[in-house]
């Protein structure tokens, strides 16, 4: 929190419009739910509210902080990996806008104008899940959004067809299981910051999408970075820090 | 090669100011050298000319490609990987800059000045060589560059004496081996986007960087991607094209 | 078993106050069940009863070694990676203490006052399960135990604020998942001995706890050790055990 | 050894132009130097003469094994993996044919009119000695090779220059290291037999070649099996084996 | 789509047999389904129809590219890892011909005469679901198959009274988990080009396949390359090719 | 650097004894020497002077850090894995003591009389360089050391022999290669914390420690932690930090 | 089959006492049931009938391999790895004898004197399962078998208390999960050639029963050879085969 | 040491032949050195003295053990993986006989009876080294050794011209590299038990022996059990406990 902000806090409690206890929460930051620390100053810093990763949080916990979060007037509240259970309290408890295939919920969803361009393209119909939260963090975050799917490399001319589109976006989010080849064909086809995405499909020695994060590491074209497998999220977020650069 | 470039091209021609043979191969835009097709293109498709990749090349033919590169206008044409020997003869031969620490040769060297910021930051005196090629490559493609090392999460306050160098850059490029922590505490600290480079400093179960490579995968700070271990040419790159959409 | 205790032992036969077989049983140091040999003799040379490790044997086969060991005068019996049914019939049968969350119960719970001072400091919410199985063993074991948790390195000025916990303890406990940078980052802050415990929390290239176990064996940080994957039990039984020395 | 071979060994003893430990030598197929067993007969049963591996034999075993080959009348013997030194032998004492790139020798070399279509396709400068150990193997075998080198996924135009070839080729052997995305790029754009071979050129997570083995056995592509990583010798063998089938 | 066919498409149009709209479709060569994009150019391009790999997708996404299929006028449609659901949707909706054992269905199967010879050669019992995977592949592409089943190495007599099999072949695939030993005796035991497929089959350290993959990759013999663990379509439809190239 | 010294500090520069640069220096705790930030506030912070990772630096480099270490008052200064090249040169300029063994050399050597009890344990004669390791940084930083060398487990009476030892020390190094059972034997016979080392000791598929290391972590004794493969200091150093407590 | 058995064959169809059929398939040695080719010459080859590996097999598979060779004359047959359906199968339709733990069924039971001593040593409770197999199978085999439980290495006194039944056995099984290491103890005790059973007991870093199978493999004492994670019937079938060399 | 041996010795002290000195020394069976506890003992536990592993010992080390055993009395004495220097001294100083192939030394040879039959088969030239120091090493412990080598999979007559061997011996060591397919076509041809022994023989992805270890561990014969990557010595060490069992 900057001096500015400081002052106009203790301005507000001298002016009784503040109780010196709820004064002191705001200053800290961050509110101290026992089995979680909400960081409402993140939204300040970032301009982005905090995202609950809900993986290994029962859905009790995911409720209870996105409620925290929205009553200090934060919106757009991402909750990634819900389970079924979760989602579901989320949509009941507090309508939030749930998105299936990507396994998140918008908690106080609210529109906003996308700016730039991410491009998140996709090379089967299986990475689709990987390739909407991507799409869906990105979008959150204020960045305009353009889709291609169905681009993998074993049929180069589907890609090829949407060469214009990789050379308008800012930068690219890159989405691919099995053999984890469509970021070197695309960097080879555009200048633009590729961030690649591998994801757990494909069987046997794809190792749960080891492959791909290897090809994708080992890629022979420039301009290529990435994620965890399956990090829709983490490619999304970077993407829109990238792309916010841009505007 | 584009239209009116082609039309200037036969134009050329035309005028006899060219001959034939020699303007079929300025159109076709890369050259056969036999051993390799040296991309002549390149530098008009993304504002670079083509790195040259020096690992498995031979001394030889390493200079043959920056050679040809060069009589054909291109200016700072990086050679990463270079070996002592093949570096000694694009000294001698082409009058190359060398950068030892980083192994890495600039044939045509040319002032060129940096613009926007590119931040390097490293964690330990090791990891060094892979930072100085980062920061090479990102100077040599139009970044002004920023360095900052011995700055390891073991010691945090080194860090954050720095504070500041995280908030003023477009895009940070974190060096570290060992454990490779060290952009995860970045991330903490700043809304850029962290490019991380593992390096392979360690020992036992460093696994030649695959611990600090895993580490950074594996990241809980968000705006976080990677590049293979020991790939400072890839982080400088990617962290240029990224800088470069905030000019 | 000393010589002294066999000495008693024996005068007990003599004065007929117990049966020579049974004396024989004692003397032995442990008692057979057929599926395990309960170890009485442990209490007297450790000062802590056997522990039960829960998991791979069946709901019976734990009841009966806790009910032998409390019969022959055990109290605070831990029982560690118990599952629910388990649970379920070691509160039933013998009015075991449950512990949900650290998969644990306790056999005659009986109050302990703890002594000097085991920090279990634990990096995400995910991670509590592993931390409070930490926290748990210390505190039978006879450490006083002091919790802090959400305390990871991507908001490091969490764990800072802290600080003054890190230096009143004899020993740190340090739990995290991902990543695995914690015991790193603390490690620069303090002098004393650190357990690192990595958790299976994560997903992709965490590989069920590698990454953050590979993190914590490469840390740059002196005076860190490390147990295995989850094993909060083992974290917490090594600091009571350095703790013990402090007092 | 068929029957109508085996008697007429026996009238050639008979008739005493043969001695009986000669003949016997003769029906047994190979022949006992000790340290090998060398395979006469494999010449009649598969049209090749058995190939001498060279790693892991000293220079004077290879030497004699190649010797017997070809005093009992074969020619064109392939040796692979020959050190240098085993090279020179072979070159001083024998004659042999030397391939320094490809690190083999040829023993009683042969001109031998290749049939067929082989295509050898090659991503990388750095993969040029497993493909010319692959092309040699097939045109010794009997097939017409043809090559194209440097053909990788980052610039997929050069390899769409080449579309012809992808079709008029019986098989195609696909070299590649690094992240190995050439297979499956190839068969999008052909409906040959695609034998693709990882190289061990790479770095880092390129871990000697297994990154590139993974993408290739995970390729999104049809019609495509891979061989051992740098084993150029196994795919020349195999491509000429199915291209005979063509002719 | 061929200079030929495009003309007899607008001679359609312009004879008003044809709206534009469906021959701009048809001229594109695929469909857009939104989820997926069906490839009818690929049966004039290879003489097969595209195949689904139904892992992934949800039987509603599956049913609905075989269904454009057919309408099209595609036969012997195969379809890969089905789930039972998916099965059934395609038996009901379609009536698609299952081959439960292969975890495959066909849409509109029709009777093809199979020729040449491709034999399916498969180690023990537990292999034969991928062995099915594969002849049936093979068949609906167009080859004669043979099957010998429970053949492992382990009683060699067995192979070995296969012998005839083994030479009349075009091309082998050679099923086997565990230690995945067969290919290796096969190779020594004919001139015909061998695709191994690894299987899953095995506990412990065959590690899903992976001991099996290994051997297949490091076999002795010569004229064996290998396809991902328990892909008996891949090894299917490369044999078919090949097989395709002996008619 | 707490207040009363800064206090100091000031005064010293008032009365002239100090110029305003060095004093500066000095508050800041660290020497910036370029390539290092050399830590002179770590002494006072925990009564031990940095130690210099010697892996990876230059002799140089090395031989610099320890002078301005020394220069600064530091004694005892350790640094390890020195390189002969280092050791010679530390030799030579600051009349270092060597420890070739533990490839480590001490920089300004003052006896110092050892406290408590530390018992470094050792398997095999080839683990000794670890141990030395172990044994040399745990008595600089002030731990009496016992050692018990070549008591590995396959002859269980020698490590029995030492029974009293490792009742004796306040905690146990144990150092061990090939199959690292050795901490779970002595975790069976002292309730003492065992801090345990594996080492690259052994071949095929010890996998340079990794076999070792893997038995620690899963020992079924308590009281166990370990750390990285060959890393005696680290383990002497968390030893001699346990041992301090017990004083 | 022998020669002197075949002629007997004969001459039973000519005195009419057999049809030509029959004989055929006798003479042949296995029969095929399709599915399998079950082994009838197998205990004549070896004196032991074919054992039914049951995992992968459907439980009827399972009980007509069972049926056939009992309806042939085979007695103690040994079903291993079936499922509780397969198991239940086998003993309503076949009246097998059912082993609950060690997941085995015998059909047709029949007492047999077991000879010789071959100890099954077993290091913990959870390990009991695969001890089991082991012991089941070396009993069927025709060895007498001494079992010793909970013997691990953290309480070795346990296991020297067993001394005189490790001299006193022809071969030792040694069955440990976790680190492993009960192996190598025991090597140090006796001279008898030991068979080690890593387990998949265990969680985090024990991979499976890697970290076991390494320990194994590594062991420092002489004497011991290793099988597959959880092969107890592997083990106990080298162990009859050893103990039947004694006799 | 034996009850009446330790007191011929105290009778020896009496009568004034002995030192007590050396009589305490001659007790305690082990003698140290130092660096080493030489084990006198075990000759009279084993009837073979202490065999002396070469790897990571020094030259002077090796000699000095080699020595010592001498000097009491031992003959035979095996020294294992030494270097060519290690060797060249014990050579020169105790005379002893070098087999250079297997890395061994043998010190005091000694003419020895070989009894029953090991039969060591070697699967390629290349393994031959593995397979002479099982030879050695069984010879050595009193077996007599039968040698086939050159016996590999992929010429499968060769190994069936020998299966009269694989009868007569009462226990086969078999040594395979590359895909390790011979023990599981051994294990179908006899009822001997089999000690297989991987090699590091092969590249790419042998991974220095692993696959030839996995096939092993996965062998779907029975009867066979593993040992180390290259590890001759212990797979002829237990093979003469074996063969020994059945004199």
């Amino acid at each position: 929190m900057k001096q500015v902000e400081l002052t106009a806090l203790f301005a507000r409690v001298q002016a009784g419009e503040l109780a010196p206890e709820e004064a002191a929460r705001i200053a800290q930051g961050f509110e101290d739910l026992g089995f979680a620390k909400v960081d409402h100053d993140r939204r300040q810093r970032t301009g982005f509210p905090e995202v609950i990763y809900g993986a290994g949080k029962t859905p009790g916990q995911i409720v209870a902080i996105a409620k925290n979060l929205r009553d200090r007037g934060a919106v757009n509240i991402l909750c990634t990996r819900v389970s079924p259970q979760a989602a579901a309290r989320l949509s009941d408890e507090l309508g939030a806008e749930l998105h299936e295939l990507a396994r998140a919920a918008v908690v106080a969803p609210t529109p906003i104008e996308g700016k730039g361009r991410v491009l998140v393209l996709c090379a089967g119909t299986s990475d689709l899940p990987v390739a909407d939260e991507a799409a869906l963090t990105a979008a959150l975050m204020g960045a305009a959004v353009e889709r291609v799917s169905d681009a993998g490399v074993a049929g180069i001319h589907r890609l090829i067809a949407h060469e214009n589109s990789l050379h308008e976006a800012n930068v690219i989010v890159c989405v691919a299981g099995m053999e984890g080849a469509l970021p070197s064909v695309v960097a080879g086809l555009t200048d633009r910051p590729i961030i690649a995405v591998p994801t757990s499909v494909g069987y046997g020695t794809s190792f749960g999408g080891v492959a791909a994060l290897l090809a994708m590491l080992n890629s022979c074209g420039s301009g290529v970075s990435v994620v965890n497998i399956d990090n829709g999220f983490g490619a999304g977020y970077q993407a829109a820090l990238i792309n916010r650069l841009a505007l």
